[in-house]
């Protein structure tokens, strides 16, 4: 059994983090700290782990073999940076290691805390970076939204089936905005309430750009236009994603298209235990709980436009059953240990 | 006051209608039916509806002065053509009368009861036809969806300002499936659920293409990609539709292309009482149970993609209220009357 | 026309009061107030209402004809300590002028800030004092689990049917709690989540004591053990009532029993148009945005206890709804001008 | 590992069980029947368990070690009839072998089809009959509003502190209702709806009432009205108990007696690995997906009558979850094997 730590248990996915790691065969949480609870008992602020009766504490022990990560953006890189330089383990759920490039993370976070440790990140994506996370001592968990968004299109684009303007309608469910308290988030507020946000732009575009150009046989930075959605629901993303088929990639009859789609798909994500090619329209209902990832490619009846679905737990592949897949294989243990591919249903 | 009949109460529809009309201060309900429910009161099937003590029956009274129908498809038009063919002013809500050229009906519905009807009838949007609803004595309201993604994308269309591409990415409350049962509208299976349908071609299409097509000064039918998803909700539209602004036709800068974009909304939708141009991304739930149509046209920051959200009530403004406009245009009452802008919230 | 004031309009209740006067034949909101957000519009907090762009300002005008307040207990009365003394009508929608006897105000709420006034306030429950607050200058509307409980007790205890031991197990949605932020009304944690709560007791107890103690013949308070619950919905309360029958006070076979109780339901509110008393377990879906109040009284099965169940809009006739309907009685309009029967469903 | 059968697989319950049992050391699913789905695959049925990819048949195979039902009452004992006499060890998830005596059954439920059988049967709450499950062949799985019921009450009856007149106020999600179709779960029926329901009588009131009775010392029956409420959620059972003190069985200061009662509660759970004991009103958000069922005795502050409230999940605890714990006494397993208390959160 190696010896956990998580940093900032006190939010959802920190706590997702902690549910996972109890029932992990190899882990055992034995550190766990929060901002504002420090001084509690984790079953005080989840009464749901009430199994798991640790004290939250302002820092971590000193004796844990791997550190989890669930702060917010630059509080995650200030907080980490010992940690990385020391050589332990680290497994980071916020956006300070996701994106390769300083400038472009400075645009859209501010100025990064400590840019020299960028180069030694890895994009915690196994499906695309299987080989890399096992080797890396620094592994950043991708965003909810480039999770779904980049396993959705990623075929595609390593395939060169589609143009460079895509189109990624995304909803989620509420545990994706946080804990914290805000109107909109306010259960009144929530219920029966649909829209849009992040229409001034969303963190979230330059990862899944980033993402997929690295995987255009021509390295292209595709033309991603992003616009998240808010679901009265908890957790839950699912992505539409909208790509215009090259001339002469795909089969002109809309059934062969599809047909080849799948195929695709299915040998793109073979050996990939998460990720499951389904014959329709997935349902987030099918992955609550799970770290699995659902994919439909398909085309439109009436336009021919490619149309490609990702259904996902935010809570799960999108983020605390990313990290711990992550950490599996960083510690060389089964890439499902502690995982579940099968969700709570109804 | 005049007397109005309600063909197939018993739906969703049907009894928004009822309801609607309960408040209306120039028309009376007088004759409902329904067809497995006849012999009942309205309140045992609608206990909502305890102030309107009608018998449900097989056939409308003879002495109804407006038809109103909440039939489904071609049903709706067998039941209304003694009506229309008597010149009774009629209001149809079904797909019937939608569809100008009998050829497409076809293709997405089966063969029309009436072809020869289709000549008479008018779509009925007011914001894009209401002299004609005026002159018209059979209305058809159009779908819930096509409501919202026209009124999101008509001023685009109208004034040339997009390429022909569109993708319309549309999320609806359970209430637009019908009260018919179905495991897909059972609650544990809605509940946290979220999932794109239609994925073969959804009924909807044609009739967006088709008006925006009409809209366009070349005439031309644009490519319309529609895929509607199905929210863990029960009422409320939001069509998130993308375009690609024609070169040169729009201010290069964003901000500018924003307010350009705003100005051009609130210039088309001048006089139209329930359409509302928002100042930011708008909410269902800031029309649940109105016949209010909020409209956001933006520019993605990332792409420059042309981004026009619409939000509805899909039972109000996008069926029973958009009727009951329609009524009120048809028979020279104020098209306010027994509607409201001013949802119930929260 | 009458001019109609709201102080604190930035609520719930307050929202809900400037909607319902939207649509009121006889009265015009012409000032609005709330403490943070002062110097904005109504429908920068409120989108549903761009229809009544007023200003919120820190006070109200001075030549309002009717004020209603929508303030928390204590705020309320030192806001409207002027208006009442200068005989303006007041509707107080707070808890301050509810209970007649000031110590037992102090015991749940503290020290009254205007222990003189009780005297003049009337308990605005028009199904029990219709004629009072049509004289009355001074309205306390009713908290609303005092609403649903009361009705659903009253007729019960004025036939001094039941002995004295009362249990009211009480449920209701988030907007009743309010719209203030706090973890307990975050859409993540109130979804899917069920619970009790005041269980150290709850500030609603001793106005349901007080006013079915008026009832009863012998004038006794009841013993009423008040358990509310918080249920993931917006809006609506469900309160059960169990109370146990006097010895010979109803026939012993259950279906006389039965019919004897919704007799005498039926009579007690006789006239009385918001009240119905139905023939089966009512609903919560068939108040919404209504002012209605469903009322089903029953005998237990297997044990003969009455059970009494009464249902409504927390918003409408458990707070804002009555406000109106007392205003209504106050100033000589119809006693439903207004106000709707008909609830939004689904 | 041991080879499972379930029957009728295609229910909620069912499918609550093929997934637990998919991630259960001892276990494996070799076999699972459905009536109307019997020729197609389980994840054709159940998308969520794709990982568990059998065949649906009409029977069992011949060589499976142990039996689960997920059959209706009358149809359960039909099917498992032949097992029972041939040994083979069955838990049953229907009412057929929940009551002791043949004609309370009959009064509920209708002619017995093995009345024969009932005496070999144990009832499967492993908090009040631990050894005769590990002995037992038959178990009998409680209703999901018993197991809450009896779980809440359990230590006040077995310590005579109470009356024998009874109060369980019960609320339910939706899935309790099973997956049939029928209006009342369709989504946009139950969305925003709260009711009672069952109040002509629920069948799970005698089942209370006989192991309510059994734990009295005085043997007696108590008198338990009982009335359920659906709750616009998915899973979870929240059951409020009033009952009232024995003279002289409790302090008759506040705070002692609930630390008194507490402590009871700590004790008579004792070594129970699921049953928690709350310091404040539990939430079924606490149990979601797991097998834990939380606890709570109070005293009313008002009042002094004793108010225990459990919240548990139905399909967890309430039925799958028992069944799954009660096959691991059954064959000598961890009583902990393949279950969780951990909930899903949020």
């Amino acid at each position: 059994m190696i010896r956990a730590g998580i940093i900032n248990v006190t939010g959802y996915v920190g706590g997702e983090l902690a549910r996972l790691l109890l029932g992990h065969p190899e882990v055992r949480v034995t550190s766990v700290t929060g901002r504002s609870e420090a001084g509690r008992r984790l079953p005080d602020v989840f009464p749901h782990l009430w199994s798991l009766d640790l004290a939250i504490t302002e820092q971590l022990r000193d004796d844990v073999d791997v550190v989890l990560s669930a702060l917010p953006h630059a509080a995650a890189a200030q907080a980490l940076e010992p940690y990385i330089r020391a050589g332990t383990p680290v497994i980071d759920c916020s956006a300070d290691f996701r994106l390769h490039d300083p400038d472009t993370y400075q645009h859209w976070y501010g100025e990064h805390p400590a840019r020299d440790l960028l180069a030694q990140a890895t994009y915690g994506l196994p499906e695309l970076h299987r080989d890399a996370i096992r080797e890396s001592r620094l592994v950043a968990v991708p965003g909810c939204y480039p999770t779904a968004a980049i396993l959705a299109l990623a075929p595609l684009l390593a395939g060169a089936l589609v143009e460079d303007a895509l189109v990624v309608d995304a909803k989620s469910g509420l545990s994706g905005a946080g804990r914290a308290l805000k109107l909109g988030s306010h259960f009144a507020e929530v219920d029966g309430a649909l829209s849009a946000y992040g229409l001034d732009g969303h963190r979230h575009q330059p990862e899944i750009a980033q993402e997929l150009g690295a995987l255009q046989p021509n390295g292209r930075t595709p033309q991603v236009t992003f616009v998240p959605h808010l679901i009265p629901m908890t957790r839950g993303i699912l992505a539409t994603a909208y790509a215009t088929a090259r001339a002469g990639a795909l089969p002109a009859e809309r059934q062969l298209a599809r047909a080849e789609l799948a195929q695709r798909y299915q040998a793109f994500y073979e050996g990939h235990p998460f990720v499951h090619v389904t014959a329709s329209g997935p349902s987030t209902k099918h992955t609550l709980g799970s770290n699995a990832c659902l994919l439909y490619p398909n085309v439109d009846a009436v336009t021919g436009q490619v149309v490609a679905i990702a259904a996902l737990d935010n809570l799960g592949k999108g983020a605390a059953g990313a990290a711990v897949q992550c950490l599996n294989l960083m510690c060389g243990f089964d890439e499902s240990a502690g995982l579940s591919v099968a969700a709570i249903y109804p």
